[in-house]
């Protein structure tokens, strides 16, 4: 990470708690403050803000705008957490544990709720044009946009959960984390860079950011059952979440079927259930297939894929030096090494 | 109900279900389609859509524009009932079974997550302004307020629960009841109304509205526990859900000690571990103190003082008719007779 980036960080992290209430009279409201604050104060990774940034400094665009803009990416990437963590009923967020596990369910979900609202309020305080050239307009529609996919996203994600289905086919997981992950992770940042700027959103911003984001979210998976990796989630999480992935995609449509059988019995148990032994049956099983390796040669192919698609794009932006720098920042958000 | 005013509730929620996608190609998002169009398409009452319409009929402000602030409203109350039924584990809403009880709290948030975003999406439709008078950036700026408030409200109300809290005052209560229901009940839909001519609100709205918002809640609850009515939720559901109300500020500040403790004992368990003998016992001490005739007349007595609050303040707006409708309504509001 260049000493730039870092600063860039520390700049959307700082709009991004600036935009929060600090503290409150009310015993219990200075509670709630502090619950708003808990998880952006958890040292994420402003990816998606620093994209923003970027992207609208490539396009020559509103610098100030931008990284309001950036702020309101980091704010619902905040809410969606605290509120996919009940959802998924996940143990640990950032290296510590998840909201709903630290103040329950109910007052989880009013928080997430809050932070919603604190997000509008952020882009509502944008004015409707900037002699820096921004779009006010097209950044609101962006975030309907954004927030309509990842919700649709979630959506398929908990119903297969649900509905207790294990036939999800590779396209029916590309499929899902195109809305759920790569719309608001690469799409819509890049195409709120360049409406900080009033200018049209290359139509590449969105095939790209599809594979980019894909490669992403595999990764993501990949990393979830590697050993030893540490980045702020629990190790086989998604094994104990039940989570569809394409790593289990593959798994059970290589597995023989007494194997087949065996392995969704396991996987189908509520978390509380599941037994570490039997996860770590899960996790051969894998291994023997090679599931994890194909699931990251995917994520390769996909990254490469993304980043050629988009090269030509990047290459006609104005700002020369900040399109290198988005570039940079896309080649290591596909591979997860930031 | 005057068949005008039936005829205003049918157009609201004619905009409410135009704003909700109707359908989807994928047969898991139809489902989820279905799911965002549950709550609204159970009949609602729709009082707060036709307040705004009534007072920017009142204010003599943009019609079009007040039919789409009020599907904006109607909207809201949708997600946060949504959200609320699984905070509260609620088991029926307008009759039928509350969504998370339909098809779990998981995808439940994320339903509530989709109609927030569709509020936004009403609202941000509406021109900057129109010739018949509307201010759109007063209309977004009193959503922002409308939801912080009610999360602050909420807030409280469950952190009292989860912290086992029984000594709720009566101010207390009416902090919370005035932060969670007055605003968005009575408040800022007359204030909304005003933003539709961009008016100057009167000041009365907030001081009036607090106390027919309080009154309409306090009615409310004493509506959940009274027999044989009909009211879309669970008879005595309050006392499952281990809401602090009124009535049981009122009974537990008159019970003496042992009987104090014997009902807190009852109170404090899980929903699941209340026996109906049990909540009979809370009731018959509810009868035996007076609680539900006290709740009732301190509603009374707040909606009296907030219709004549209000009275002046309606007195001077130039739409005559569209100003008596509404205090009509208000009136009706604060009685819990609509």
């Amino acid at each position: 990470m260049s000493p730039a980036t870092g600063e860039l960080s520390s700049l959307i992290r700082k709009r991004v708690l600036s935009a929060l209430p600090e503290g409150h009279g009310h015993p219990e409201l200075q509670r709630y403050v502090q619950l708003m604050r808990d998880y952006p104060e958890r040292a994420g990774k402003t990816l998606r803000g620093k994209m923003v940034v970027m992207a609208a400094r490539a396009h020559q665009g509103d610098e100030e705008a931008a990284l309001a803009t950036a702020a309101g990416v980091e704010l619902f990437q905040n809410w969606v957490l605290v509120h996919d963590d009940i959802e998924d009923d996940s143990e640990r967020r950032r290296g510590r544990p998840a909201l709903h596990r630290m103040v329950g369910t109910p007052i989880a979900i009013n928080v997430g709720d809050a932070l919603h609202v604190a997000m509008w309020r952020v882009l509502l305080a944008l004015p409707s044009t900037t002699p820096g050239g921004l779009d006010r307009e097209a950044v609101l529609h962006e975030f309907l946009w954004m927030i309509d996919r990842t919700a649709e996203g979630q959506h398929l994600d908990l119903s297969w959960v649900a509905a207790g289905r294990f036939d999800i086919t590779e396209e029916d997981y590309l499929t899902m984390v195109t809305l759920k992950t790569a719309y608001y992770t690469v799409v819509c940042p890049l195409r709120l860079g360049a409406a900080c700027a009033s200018a049209p959103p290359s139509p590449s911003f969105e095939s790209a950011g599809i594979e980019l984001g894909a490669a992403f979210q595999i990764r993501d998976d990949v990393l979830n059952l590697t050993r030893g990796v540490s980045y702020g989630k629990e190790f086989a999480g998604d094994l104990y979440e039940g989570k569809r992935t394409l790593i289990l995609a593959h798994l059970l449509a290589h597995a023989g079927s007494d194997e087949r059988g065996e392995l969704e019995e396991v996987l189908a148990k509520p978390r509380e259930a599941k037994q570490p032994h039997e996860i770590e049956r899960v996790l051969a099983a894998i291994e023997r297939h090679g599931s994890l390796r194909y699931a990251q040669d995917i994520a390769e192919r996909r990254a490469r894929a993304g980043l050629e698609h988009l090269d030509e794009a990047l290459d006609r932006l104005p700002g020369r030096a900040a399109a290198r720098e988005l570039e940079s920042l896309l080649r290591s958000l596909a591979q997860r090494s930031v």
